[in-house]
């Protein structure tokens, strides 16, 4: 799955922060390959990016349009499908990341056979994987897992990779969720591959490689949530990780959707995680713990984060306030 | 997915007992549902069932022809067309565990459509799954959890389903395979679906019931196999088993396919199995250990399923030598 840059983020009539997600994502990450934003009458919520129509996207050298948000129940409106057939028109690949698919619209299929077009539907994944073997590879791999849903995996894992790269690290993000895939230009959505073949995705994902070169794992989901753990288990199998980064979101009473379920401590999120990766790879350990501290003040953030780090002797930190170097300084 | 029996079973021209496991299933387990096998010229196995042609299969009231085997690469060789279409000229519906589709097939396709007939691609589900709710149920479930793929859980499970109804309870078998889903004619393919969807398929599989129904689940892969464990982690999620049965086949050196993998002991399948059935069944115990003892003569089996019993406090029986009864008398 390759998307090309740079791309026209549209927002639709987007009125929620957390909808647009996908979009904010490549927005923070890889503003460099986004040319604007398009916004639909009544959309509340930006990315920040210029608003820009189809025609002014194209003539600074857009190559993709991105259905960047996310709706209840992953359809497709029927009144986006004329933006999406203008784009194609300027000569624009499309990507969504909706349940629903562009290729099962007749209209969006018929006008990008026309003209030579991709239609990218990242939650459908066309590629063919073969059920894992997990014989141990070379080159070294970190993956970041969670004690819940949401808590900000995709974020650490960028935030190791640009600092390993400024670090002078040889390093890959290698994502695995819909907005990692638009920001890496390349992915798998491995919650959408046949249950089968989730390890031997994860093991295609990050393929043997040079000795010393890093690939950085976007985990997903987490081995205690309910409706998930298989995806996370898979994955976590498949990647042979050399480096755990444990993820944790303060302030979470419940899991992620369900409300009846605790989460679990950051002490059994690790024995759980390490228990299961040392069946592919026994030299698995802890590299950090990376916290969600938006819920907090700067002063309050920091204590906890030290109290985490004390408690557990390993480097704690909020990536988005403290960065990622105390946990980089435990790779080699 | 509902399946209509009788069957035809069709082994093309296989030559490898193992190659027509999920015939042999339904003919071991019911052969009621069956009224007979066509062979072709060059099959050198047979499942004991009657030999018929297709016309006498549907004079003797055959619903169903049934693609009974598995080949290297699961695809549908152009010799067995012919059998296909003059099966769905005389009324059968067609039913195959193989990976390619016979709704590929426009030949096949089309002589469906003309007689209103029926093609089941076990392994592509239709079904639309919602993801896990991890929300407790009414009704009792009992699962067979393996330290392999391929080690006894289907057999386990009929067994006691089969064992269970002799004695009275109020009881159902759920398939989650190929073989399993054409003995009980239903079911889901378990391996096959989307990996977001791993929980809740097992979940819609096993819907709340009466206090004291069970569901006997019939597992699928090892949480120690590095290349299905998440199969069956979201399997066990889904089932929030009141109960698990380990099973457990001697004499394996390596796991199933992997040479370079040591099979789990006993016990940690046991741990692993318990602590992960616990996050959405607290309540949730070994009720035994089924172990398939064929590589050793009847006396050894005993001794070692006594050893067994002692070690773990637990009945240990291999289901088709000894019976189910012991495990049984656990259940309430």
């Amino acid at each position: 799955m390759n998307i090309t840059a740079p791309y026209l983020l549209f927002l639709g009539d987007a009125t929620d922060k957390l909808s647009i997600k996908m979009a904010q994502g490549v927005a923070d990450w890889r503003p460099d390959l986004c040319v604007g934003q398009l916004r639909l009458p009544g959309c509340e919520v930006s990315t920040n990016l210029p608003d820009m129509s189809i025609q002014d996207a194209h003539a600074k050298g857009a190559k993709t349009f991105v259905l960047g948000f996310a709706n209840s129940g992953g359809t497709i409106d029927p009144s986006w499908v004329p933006y999406i057939i203008e784009a194609l028109n300027a000569g624009l690949n499309i990507v969504s990341g909706l349940h629903d698919k562009l290729t099962d619209i007749a209209e969006i299929r018929q006008a990008a056979a026309a003209k030579g077009l991709q239609l990218i539907d990242i939650r459908h994944p066309q590629q063919k994987f073969k059920t894992a073997n997990g014989v141990s590879r070379s080159g070294k791999r970190l993956l970041t897992v969670g004690t819940d849903c949401s808590v900000g995996k995709m974020y650490t894992s960028l935030a190791l990779e640009k600092a390993m790269k400024q670090h002078g690290f040889d390093v890959d993000f290698r994502a695995t969720g819909q907005c990692g895939i638009l920001i890496a230009g390349s992915g798998v959505a491995i919650d959408c591959v046949v249950a089968d073949f989730i390890a031997g995705a994860s093991e295609s994902l990050s393929p043997a490689n040079e000795p010393l070169h890093w690939d950085i794992i976007e985990g997903q989901g987490s081995l205690s949530h309910p409706a998930f753990a298989g995806v996370s288990l898979g994955l976590l199998h498949g990647a042979q990780p050399d480096a755990l980064v444990i993820c944790h979101a303060l302030g979470r009473s419940s899991m992620r959707g369900l409300s009846h379920c605790l989460p679990p401590s950051i002490s059994d999120t690790i024995a759980m995680n390490l228990a299961a990766a040392k069946l592919t790879n026994p030299d698995c350990s802890i590299a950090g713990i990376a916290i969600n501290t938006s819920s907090v003040d700067e002063e309050e953030a920091l204590l906890i984060c030290e109290r985490i780090t004390a408690e557990f002797k390993l480097p704690c930190v909020d990536p988005l306030r403290h960065g990622v170097d105390m946990i980089i300084e435990r790779l080699s």
